[in-house]
């Protein structure tokens, strides 16, 4: 199916000049309340400030819904373009959106099933768990812990563990173990994050360094350390992953990808898109940067 | 004109019935990515988790957009009902959605224009502002300054100054003036709130107490005591206003408002209205809390 439909290009012009028409960018995500993602809309709403296109969010929190919109989406005259953040897709999905002429733009993580038939913008969170992992090694911390994500069920996104690979194969290079004990699993938020911090405090070998999935979870175990008194980082150190934009004005050291940058070139891609449907695939790695502030 | 549309309930209901079929919300907000606006998102979110509806945020940057909207979107048929948060709304608007039997609610501050022929849930950022000076009294600061937000030109949203208003007010009913010195207005973010609180704490006789508008901008501030060596809050004390997700987390006294709970209201007037388009219209204040942590 997927090569029929790169036949369509000609058509694919004519309507993606008639969409033009709306004026409205639609972005797909799920969660779209975590502080990464609103950093990410942050940026896309920096571009189109200015242009005479809209900026529509869809919420997206099962599976259901998810399917549902990557299968009307691209038949329905709903937006022009549309940037996809955190969700999976395939390349059937990929070839419905060429077909119809609808410019796409995808934003994800390395380890999410995704499509090489449409622009990508690609995070390696496998390589933030690494960075965090040598970062934590290179102050000498040799017990450490991880508070990561886990996604409930018939939830819309992947949630993939390369953070929490990347981070236990670095420390296996420099041979130190992460046991199961000191890695916590929750459902994304606050309070389970400061939870899961008092957990692996609670363990008789306590960590001397926390490496959060997240910079909003690492706010979890930062408060988690205050409820103990213990003072960061000479008692526990804390390290988080995201750089979303209070972590500068908090001192949280962060592994930090370009949040707001990865939104700009997203709808940068799409608008390039629109204006030629016929433009090559691009795609786009971004750089992780360690940023070492107060917290290690 | 008002008056003449109250003709057409039965209409109404007849065309309220036909747009359930959508199952769509829509919210229409400027600024959707301020702290304060996403966890309103997040309280409309948790209501309809779970239900048949999606949700679609519009986002609104210019008066011309906003103007747009609130033109077109009681004719076009692209949601079942309309959360309208901070944006002012007269009763020709009012009326015009009611004729189309779009169900909609009203989210706002007290003294934005807005329509009683609307449902709306209401905070008093006037009793914000007198209740932060309170507090700062209590603790006996007698030298203290504001850290406010200016709208720029040509923005979708009122910018009013009732929080200012009312933090001069009772300071002044105390005998302790606010000198225009101390009050530093700037367009929302972080960077220019910690650069507003760089600007007052360099004043010959500094605040030995910041008030910020928003949570957000109290972050801002207390990055710059950071910066300068003050400590938090025997140097100088802080408080916002809006109690976001991580005030609590961080430690932020602040004067809150229930953001979560003000969506969640928001979006059950709706799905009542839309059960029902001849209920009557629902009002609530917003009770405001202080909540005294760690930076007073």
């Amino acid at each position: 199916m997927a090569v029929d439909e790169l036949q369509y290009v000609p058509k694919v012009e004519a309507r993606a000049r008639a969409r033009k028409q709306l004026g409205r960018i639609g972005v797909l995500t799920p969660h779209f309340t975590a502080d990464s993602f609103v950093d990410r809309l942050r940026g896309i709403a920096s571009v189109l400030d200015g242009l005479p296109y809209e900026l529509v969010v869809y919420d997206i929190t099962t599976r259901a819904q998810r399917d549902r919109h990557l299968a009307t989406m691209a038949l329905t005259n709903q937006v022009d373009g549309l940037i996809v953040i955190g969700l999976p897709f395939d390349d059937d999905v990929a070839a419905r959106f060429m077909a119809s002429g609808m410019a796409i733009v995808q934003l994800m993580t390395k380890t999410q099933p995704f499509s090489h038939r449409v622009s990508s913008i690609v995070v390696d969170d496998g390589q933030a768990g690494r960075m965090a992992a040598e970062h934590l090694l290179s102050r000498g911390h040799r017990t450490v812990g991880f508070v990561g994500g886990m996604a409930p069920p018939d939830t819309a996104n992947t949630f993939g563990l390369a953070n929490l690979d990347g981070f236990r194969q670095a420390l296996a290079l420099a041979g130190i173990p992460l046991p199961d004990a000191y890695v916590s699993l929750a459902p994304f938020s606050l309070e389970n994050a400061r939870e899961q911090a008092h957990r692996l405090l609670d363990l008789p070998d306590r960590p001397t360094a926390i490496y959060a999935a997240s910079d909003t979870q690492a706010i979890g175990v930062l408060s988690a350390a205050r409820q103990r008194g213990l003072s960061v980082p000479s008692d526990l150190a804390v390290i988080g992953f995201d750089d979303i934009e209070i972590a500068e004005f908090i001192g949280l050291s962060t592994i930090g990808q370009p949040l707001k940058e990865s939104g700009r070139r997203a709808v940068e891609f799409l608008l390039d898109q629109m204006a030629d449907p016929t433009r090559a695939i691009e795609r786009v790695d971004l750089p992780l940067t360690l940023h070492s502030r107060l917290t290690t």
